[in-house]
């Protein structure tokens, strides 16, 4: 049995994380945190949770945090930028674990996270100790560590999606274009004009033009993983552009990826290439040209699905990538980096079919 | 007074140009003409047309189109690929003009359709002597003339997004990519499973992946007449990619353009550059970095809205650019060409406000 | 030439009052107030306007009131129940008009808004001197008149709905029962968590659950003009239910009204009475019974479609019957009701169809 | 361990059925069958089970009922009105069971369904067999049957909704009007210009006007049964309105009942009494007035949720009852039946939560 607590209650993937659990045979909530909403019944913010879970939000206070970890193996923590150190110190002196859904401590260089955060990290070292942990890129890292970074919805879609042809060398440096759509429970659930379904519905944008949105160096440093690039020297990191858009769904990111390679291909070796590579993995699903995958074969679960595919005319390598942002893209890949630092079965209470339609 | 007719009745298209010529103060509606819903009222296809069009859907025979053409200055034309040829004879030979709305005659070099359309073309010279009329690209070429192709929808969106900076020989050859995503009256009114609102909505997806959709080399072209290429010599045009998408949402294009550039810019520059291009374009609207584009800002109307940047890191020029598929994309252009040809102010009965929200 | 101004400038209707009055072959706006968004330019708020309007909004002051009175025809006014009366007294003083879109001065009867807006009325004499103008209802009041209060959207689509049956007088008392639905712009422009795209997508849901909507009286009040009742004694009234709910869609109502009748009538009677009934009514259109209407059949206009039938297993009349709400159901009536007090056709332009799809 | 098959492979019920049964630790997939698709594998139609199910779609023959019967506990069925008969007999002759999830055995009086689905009944004894199930209503008379009749959608969503206050013995015959509202899997997944999602977003319309629509027997049934009348003498039964629409929405059905009382009560006495009625049931949340449900609550569940309430100035309890369509609608109550009458605990497999948002 997992002992797990969540820091964050309201927002949508704490909602997520606590729906996915109930399938899950081993774990067992014991608190939920937050400044907001605190003494309410948390099935007063997720209204489909009604009679699974009966925990008041409590105060997010040192105090309550420390108790909180005392009696978790686990704490999921989902808090505004720059918040997680001093929670996780908490955390960790009581010897309980960590998963950070947010940023604060996924690069290796807090160098990068200042720049693109343009604020002071406030504690470098914990950063420099973290593992960022994608199952599927790294999974040999996170296991029996306490620190977890959990990767972000977009560089999720989006690595997995380069990764079997970034492994070939082929893709030549700097030619790499992400055009990235998001549902908008990508955009939270604080009240909005531009998010009423009045102003949304029927709607498409890009947002963050121009290449500031934060995750481009999230991916950026997977890039360099994966190219066996020092992930303490940024400098040497190729760029990317990732250009993210709002999608009128309510769930659903698809990420399509344009690559210049040194070598063509045809469309069947690509899916050969992407089929082998993941072949192996639970949540990876391959399909071939004639099938573009679509957001809503992942709703609700904790797949990956992509179409990759060529372009003998351009060179180019195009994919098309799709999760969940709320389950892979953020809950699920939660709950798989828990059953691997608790040293279960990654796939457990995860293998439910997406909802379609 | 100028009387016009429609060949293809039942489509979202017709419907459009019907709905935007009610605004209209000089167009006359003579006959619509189909194979499907033939000695129907056209309103029974277009329940928002009840009250302002009373017409029978006529049969779409030779005979027909002669009578109509007899008694028309234009008719607009959107019917099955291939069969534009022979409809426009019997119409040019009546001494009326031809708004063809699809893509026979849309190439100047008539290999380049049927390599992409993979078919023999019925009628070669027709597609010579045609005019390619994008006002805002090419206004004087249609002036007096009898035969317009009327441009694609994601050409349009895409050939106006890029051509400023086109003009400036800045961008880097082949280093193109537009990544597109359409409402699905692009999909037309055919009834499919894909298309049904079960499925479609909260979904998102691409489509022809790969490189294969046919508004690749119409994109082309425009690239090649812009850049001053030899549109007959298709050998010498520059490859992009051109993949698009489709949007849960009934209406609405935007285009995501990225474009490699030897001479880095700022936002502000970009911005100067497309902003002083378009200042006297009527239908063209550019907006700051701040401001990305949206679809609902041009809902229903002729407008073509954009916000172009520059990301220094990659030295890209980053273009967003929204039009509404049917409006400017089809219909709206349309009856711009329709004014054009006809002596009128391009502007005629297209200055009204998109729908919002 | 009508010089008009509007009071509550960043809401829906006023987006759609402008929008409308494009087409608007005499209307000339002069000023735009708010107490919100003061200085900005009207168009910041409505995207969708940008090139059509110059105006900045003017603070609501008095003063600014008073001046704009002078120099307009009509002012539309649109502010929180309870403020109209202020604010009319200011503009009438000047000589101008005023079209209240709100509730503050709908009833005869000043105590029926106290009792269901729970307050006291500001200015119980001004309510008694405004005119409640339902052109299609009671046309002939408002010619002339200097202050007029424009009908509810829901009492819209259920009072012309109602109307034919209820001049018959086969209508049992007190059996009327009401299920309308509407598009969330009628819940309005302000952000809250319920009406985001994530939570009031694919949702449906009543609200005002048990007979508590404000609406509820004035269908009453109308109930009892056409059925001849005293306006000033709604103790003689007969009550009904009407039960809202929010569509997940942008704009339109629909609603079906359930009547029991003392006899009985075919599907093809209640059609003829009712066709008969709005025969020379231009915006209203009625449909037999294998043609149930469709919210989007009016989307941007001034319609009315209705389609009457009659149960006689269980001797009831249903009709559905549907607007847009801010079309017909606020901006549409308002220049409607607008084009009658300054003696123009009521039609000026409101003849445009609706968009489809 | 239970081994189920299914009949009608290809539409949204079985999907879901399928998708449900994963969670289900006692469910084991003999076969699927259908006269469509045959031979393509099930998750080429459901494109959210790969991975998940392998069966190919077996042909539809007598022979392949037949052995399909052999080899399973439940054979669960979902065909076009009037065939049902036909394979009932073969599987009930193999020694399995059926759950028919149409409505062919719906009426203990054959005349009804004669009446109401304008045929001839090809088996009567049959239907005078079967057993009618919705086990909130009358669980015990399905236990260890064989032949069973799950309920539709609306039916479950009405009857649930009226039973505490129709065993009050309150409600005045003849006054019952529900207006009940379902997304689109309600229509089926068979392409039709109306369900596109082109036509249908942003849409609301009633269909089936003026009391036609096939769900009203099938609750006036329930009614009687509910009240003590004769199944088999339908003279005797009240008369109701069912008035169905259509919501923009991919899953959902929301009812709101009006029904005179010869009694007055408060919203808390309809709280308290509908609570205390249901206080055992694992599937149905009762909420307190203020709090309306709403369809995304139940969404890809087998719950049931109301908000009964009461409006005294009209005598009328006004009820609110969402459910999922093709969850608690279809294939979740399908599931439940077939807990029944395996003699697992109805909850088996079903206690999952709602997808929010």
């Amino acid at each position: 049995m997992i002992r797990y607590s969540a820091i964050g209650a309201v927002g949508y993937v704490c909602g997520e994380v606590l729906r996915m659990m109930v399938a899950h045979p081993e774990g067992q909530l014991v608190n939920v945190l937050d400044s907001f909403g605190v003494g309410q019944k948390i099935c007063e913010h997720h209204p489909a949770l009604r009679g699974f879970y009966d925990q008041e939000i409590m105060d997010l206070t040192d105090e309550n945090v420390r108790e909180t970890a005392r009696n978790s193996d686990v704490v999921l923590v989902q808090v505004p930028s720059g918040q997680v150190a001093h929670l996780a110190e908490i955390i960790l002196a009581e010897g309980s674990r960590v998963i950070d859904i947010g940023a604060d401590i996924r690069f290796r260089d807090v160098k990068v996270w200042e720049q693109w955060y343009n604020d002071k990290h406030p504690n470098p070292q914990m950063t420099y100790e973290a593992v960022y942990s994608m199952p599927e890129m790294n999974r040999e890292l996170a296991k029996g560590k306490k620190l977890i970074a959990n990767p972000g919805c977009y560089p999720t879609a989006s690595t997995l999606g380069l990764q079997p042809m970034l492994k070939t060398g082929h893709i030549v440096e700097n030619t790499i274009v992400i055009d990235a759509k998001s549902g908008y429970t990508g955009a939270g659930r604080r009240p909005a004009t531009n998010k009423l379904l009045t102003e949304a519905e029927n709607n498409f944008c890009a947002y963050a033009l121009g290449g500031s949105h934060r995750h481009t160096p999230e991916i950026e440093q997977n890039i360099a993983y994966i190219t066996g690039k020092d992930l303490m020297k940024p400098e040497t990191w190729q760029h990317i552009n990732f250009q993210p858009h709002l999608i009128p769904s309510i769930r659903g990111i698809e990420v399509t990826i344009y690559a210049t390679c040194d070598k063509d291909f045809t469309n069947e070796e690509v899916y050969e290439l992407y089929q082998s590579f993941y072949k192996d993995e639970p949540f990876v699903k391959v399909f071939p040209a004639s099938q573009p995958v679509q957001t809503k074969w992942a709703y609700g679960s904790n797949f990956v699905e992509m179409t990759p595919t060529f372009d003998r005319r351009t060179h180019r390598l195009i994919v098309s990538s799709v999760i969940d942002n709320i389950g892979k893209g953020a809950a699920g890949q939660a709950i798989q980096n828990m059953n691997l630092i608790m040293g279960l079965p990654e796939t457990t209470g995860l293998m439910m079919p997406p909802m379609f339609p």
